[in-house]
């Protein structure tokens, strides 16, 4: 069945699935998995549909993790081809979604497939999580399944999460880690007035813009031999009401940290409020934890996956703890390893997204052969979890 | 005549006139000067009345200045008082414009009518200069009839402008000159990206806020005996598309100068340019001169109004150049000796402005007193401009 990934691809392409929505994706998928023997929970939040499937009864479990929800396509003009018509153009996919992560999700399932038919009696379990809640707000997604999970106890030993991590060609990159995302809003109170009379006003802006200098220009941390130094960075700031006679009572700055585990949230909050206290400054700040670092140290699962991939594609995988946050983060909560290992991102969240169907192919058979590495009963037997 | 200032104080309370529109102001003021010998030139720009009138045929010209249009009065219910029905309360007169300023144009109009009967035949010119455009933008009113003085070559040798002047009691301060006024709009322009990838993005909040701090700090000039120190305010700072995870393209900051005469606009412009030049800032600047500083040094015109107010209240007047820009910047640009003197202004621009009835006619004593000294026969033939 050389084609059975790009098909599945194509027809969950053609399921238009804007974020929270889901277009009838996941009634596919779990089609697929009860037809190879899974059992499947589905664990609806809200307007968010999430599944939880499984095969297998005890023994250490690799999950296969990923959403079903896209990224708008923006004006239907700026694509080649309808974004939500799957078309093939020179070899490649091209549709939203096709690389994040609709072509992961076929291959998934193919590779699922695929294994059981040659290992209907496999050790351990296999399971699927999967949300239509990545690319929105991520509260009512993969956020709940894991709190199902914790609630019932169960824990995951393996995740390889579908996201596309590949840079320039399939399998050179893999993400073992991401950095943690800690937002947080301050408000710097003055007193408004007329421009004319300085003296009777207090200025936010004057009293702002030297702290906030100093948080930019701030080093937090050095990072280490896996992340890159924590980095704060403002998003917005804004002060004024418009006219240009008014000095402006209030200032607010919007600034987001991506950090390493070499800080805690705590130690960068008590640092911001370091900073703006030895500065004189009234202010408040709205702290919001988007998602702790995680990290995944080499070990069972990033040799599998490098395994695989360099078995596949001969190509030597990387390891990378770069870029933006994941469902990797709330799926570590459960104390096992995870990894992020998909198709190149060159095209995610633009016009003409698209993948290679040769590249589809070839992460079906890495899948496959990831499956076929941990969920042998050797490995099964002296798994992290259950060796201890 | 006792209450004479007060009815036509009441009356033009009574005309609501929210800048730019008159209410009919003008009309009045214009049938009571021209039923005392004045010569009235109506100067309408755009929606804006202005007018021009004149008494006398030659010698030295002494100008009263002032606007009909008033600040919005916001919400009724703030008010005690409807705030264009004229209401007397422990003798003071409540309304929009009560203070600034038709109560200095009833004392203006009922000081010429009683320096016209006692001197039908008054050596030099006695003229007002009225327009409905102050507290608007300021555009189609005085500058217009000072553009249309200057094309027929005419000079006013004292201007006196009817701005509410007085600080605690009638006549404690005399406005000689105002600071300039230049506003600078920046624009910092950067590279958009996402918040987690910094190094692909320029983000122009990042590079703005030491400079911007450097500007806020530095010192201008040091001012002199009769003006402040030169200060730069912002009044607007915005950067950011609104959401927390994306890296903004530009950053806009407003910011107003006022100057002393120490300092000129270019010199000022290439002061802000030098520094953010130093900081490796892709900008641009747009920038608007709102108005140049003006200084009236002691002499005739500040002596007759110090005597004035001495000989009608017992005050000796402060000199001051404080405060915002008014239509004397304008009047200024024709040469001549120009001040500010009227009532208190503590609660101009706010709800329930008012103004005592005592100080309204105390000023029109102290206007016509002015127009005595200046407007004698010794005076006109020793005047600056007609003794050279
Ligand atoms: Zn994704
Ligand atoms: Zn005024």
């Amino acid at each position: 069945m050389p084609n059975a990934v790009l098909d599945l691809a194509m027809d969950l392409v053609s399921r238009p699935s804007v974020t929270p929505e889901d277009g009838g994706c996941q009634d596919l998928l779990i089609r697929r998995l009860e037809a190879i023997g899974f059992q499947v929970t589905r664990l609806p939040a809200g307007e968010v549909h999430n599944f939880w499937a499984e095969r297998g009864a005890r023994g250490p479990r690799l999950c296969f993790a990923g959403h079903t929800d896209v990224v708008p396509p923006g004006p239907r003009e700026d694509w080649h081809s309808d974004p939500f018509t799957p078309t093939l153009h020179n070899g490649c996919l091209y549709g939203r979604g096709a690389a994040d992560m609709k072509g992961s999700l076929a291959a998934m399932v193919v590779a699922a497939e695929r294994f059981v038919a040659l290992h209907p009696d496999h050790p351990g379990r296999l399971a699927f999580l999967i949300t239509s809640d990545e690319e929105g707000i991520a509260v009512d997604g993969t956020r709940r399944v894991v709190e199902w999970l914790q609630a019932a106890g169960q824990s995951i030993d393996w995740c390889v999460v579908g996201e596309p991590s590949s840079e320039e060609h399939l399998g050179d990159c893999i993400k073992n880690g991401r950095r943690g995302s800690l937002n947080g809003r301050l408000t710097v109170h003055g007193i408004q007035g007329h421009i004319a009379y300085p003296e009777k006003a207090d200025n936010p802006i004057h009293r702002s813009l030297r702290p906030l200098a100093d948080l930019a220009a701030r080093s937090w941390d050095q990072g280490n031999a896996h992340f890159p130094p924590t980095r704060l960075q403002f998003s917005n700031i804004h002060a004024g009401t418009g006219v240009g006679n008014v000095i402006p009572g209030s200032l607010q700055a919007d600034f987001n940290f991506r950090f390493s585990p070499e800080s805690t949230p705590e130690a960068l909050q008590t640092g911001v409020e370091g900073v703006l206290d030895g500065a004189d400054l009234r202010y408040s700040i709205d702290w919001q934890l988007s998602g702790p670092p995680f990290f995944t140290p080499p070990g069972d699962l990033v040799d599998a996956a490098t395994q695989a991939i360099r078995a596949v594609t001969g190509r030597e995988a990387r390891l990378s703890t770069a870029g933006g946050t994941s469902d990797g983060r709330f799926i570590a909560q459960l104390g096992g390893q995870v990894l992020e290992l998909g198709p190149i991102n060159a095209t995610i969240h633009k016009v003409n997204e698209c993948v290679a169907a040769a590249d589809l192919d070839q992460l079906a058979q890495i899948y496959t052969q990831i499956m076929t590495v941990l969920l042998s009963k050797t490995h099964a037997h002296s798994s992290p979890s259950h060796a201890q």
